[in-house]
């Protein structure tokens, strides 16, 4: 087994620690153990498809350490990350009599984590809740800095809170599992912390194709780590998105449009940003921010990790409607996360709605 | 008009005033204007009752000073205090396109204010309220100190976030219109904060019965104020609950038993804690905390007021499971807030089992 590679998320009485180690998962209970001494029961929060894979040796791992656990498994996908599923969470947490500082442990995806932590938050108005991200993109987005929700049928994402898990967990190996799709899609999320703040670690992602696709441990690692560690130096900086946190959402304005107008289901949520990463980096062109062939060098990066970088045809007014542009806000200006270089993301806040309709029509 | 009331509740980033004045419902607007200064939309969520009372006062002081309202009514009662109501709030402010400065504003009484509160609490994760209560209960206890939820079918208030409102509204003369029950249920409220850290203020209500009843305007803004400044002092003290806060909670075991057992439709959440209150102040002589007769004089204050002090027959094992003590709990000790005396109030943290049984057979 590996050294173990520890981040600290410094956010004063919510600072948590994010744990990486190739084969973790088995030593779960005893990390619990010293963070909540005086309990001894959980909650484990998966879904049907990681619950067979993983869900025995987290269980013997807790058990080993005395924790009594109840289950609470979800149906996969983002189309059941919504206010029935998340209800049925609090409903196992009410069953299982879950005292107030009594954990709830998130052990799957994203969409696992996300609503594991939205009903931490709101269960007895927030218990704590311990992140064991299984896909590549929860482990390097999602389980860290605490932002929880479910969807909303008009807008995803659009119900939750700012809570912070109290252990970030991550064993790499299970990425072993992972299907392909999934771990390019987690991969779109690496490149992008590339392109937001740093450029060489854009490059090494860009030259370690083959050994990430391969999931060779130390070069997977490092990725996990350091993408962790941008995520965290956000999140530190700006932990409730006042200012800055806002960088994170290269590529989500377009790409929650995308999701929402395709109902959740023809893309994964890695793969809706790298498109909308695509049309952040014309845009920034366009508009006369980056230098001509930023979108060419992101789009090759894509190809070359196998993601689909084609935006799929839908007409400008169904982008705008799905954007939350109504009538209201398009005369206002809007905020957009645009490029000015690959590691140089800014906040432009007076992008005109003209200028994204012209945008919108080039696709 | 009388001269406004305020008291600041100090909680850093978080503080915001409490405004008492007699009348000032029809300025709601331009405090807003202050406290909001770039914002021109907001979502008012009321009730069924209170709407056709004093919504229109509402919306003309917002409409004279530029707001734009978003109208959100959901019918009267705790039993609609539920996840599927909180939802149609959500819904409200999604079809409102409430951005994330914009506030809400909660008209009405306790109900109205904890879900409009949780639902500002989770929009977006977290955009401002305001509240302005309408029942004396709210105006002295829910609308301070930023306690939202909403009730699960297993028990009350068990979903929620703490989440502070940007101001506190009280126009005291709009309990003219508030029913003699809910009036006499505040009071039981304004009688709690003397029994807990207020020999004082017990015996001002004790022997202002009939101004209070009367709703003569100087003792009622009064006992407002200090009631207010009584939960703010507790609130500042310990937002989250972790200590001197749970004093707050005299009364409510039971009480809460109470109202979950009677399905929320018998008594009013002030009614219920009162009878709760007593069934502690029994408890706390039988464990020889308080002398003998504390529970005799609380009994006679509150039917001085109107208010029903007969505990119903409900059987010990009625109590014990609508209290949530199944068997894995009832073998640990159980906290309970008890009286040492009138304005002593204290967490007991070992009462027994069997302790909690003999005073249940005792009614």
């Amino acid at each position: 087994m590996s050294k173990p590679a520890i981040y600290r998320v410094e956010l004063g009485v919510r600072s948590y620690d994010i744990h990486i180690e190739a084969g973790c998962l088995d030593q779960l209970g005893q990390a619990m153990r010293g963070i909540f001494p005086g309990c001894d029961s959980c909650v484990v929060v998966s879904n049907e498809i990681i619950a067979p894979l993983y869900m025995q040796r987290v269980r013997l791992g807790l058990e080993s350490q005395g924790w009594e656990i109840s289950e609470c498994l979800l149906p996969d996908g983002e189309q059941y990350k919504n206010i029935e599923t998340w209800s049925a969470i609090l409903d196992a947490m009410m069953h299982a009599r879950l005292a107030r500082e009594e954990p709830i442990v998130a052990l799957g995806g994203g969409v696992v984590g996300d609503m594991a932590g939205f009903s931490a938050a709101c269960y007895r108005r927030g218990v704590p809740y311990v992140q064991v991200p299984t896909t590549l993109l929860a482990q390097v987005d999602s389980s860290v800095g605490g932002k929880t929700a479910i969807n909303h049928p008009l807008g995803k994402n659009m119900v939750g809170a700012f809570y912070q898990p109290r252990l970030v967990w991550i064993d790499p190996e299970v990425l072993s599992t992972l299907p392909d799709r999934e771990l390019k899609a987690g991969i779109a999320e690496l490149i992008k912390y590339g392109l937001i703040r740093d450029a060489a670690f854009f490059k090494y992602i860009e030259s370690r194709g083959q050994e990430l696709l391969s999931l060779q441990a130390e070069v997977v690692a490092h990725a996990i780590f350091h993408a962790c560690r941008h995520k965290a130096e956000v999140v530190m900086a700006d932990e409730t998105e006042q200012g800055q946190r806002a960088l994170l959402n290269l590529g989500h304005t377009f790409g929650h449009a995308l999701e929402a107008m395709t109902h959740y289901k023809r893309f994964l949520h890695g793969e809706a940003v790298a498109i909308g990463t695509l049309m952040a980096a014309r845009l920034s062109e366009q508009l006369g921010f980056a230098s001509a062939g930023i979108e060419a060098r992101i789009r090759n990066v894509y190809q070359a990790f196998g993601l689909e970088t084609e935006v799929p045809p839908f007409k400008p007014a169904q982008w705008l409607d799905a954007m939350g542009h109504d009538k209201k806000n398009i005369g206002r200006k809007i905020r957009y996360i645009l490029l000015r270089d690959i590691g140089d993301a800014f906040i432009a806040e007076d992008v005109k709605g003209d200028d994204i309709e012209m945008l919108l029509g080039s696709f």
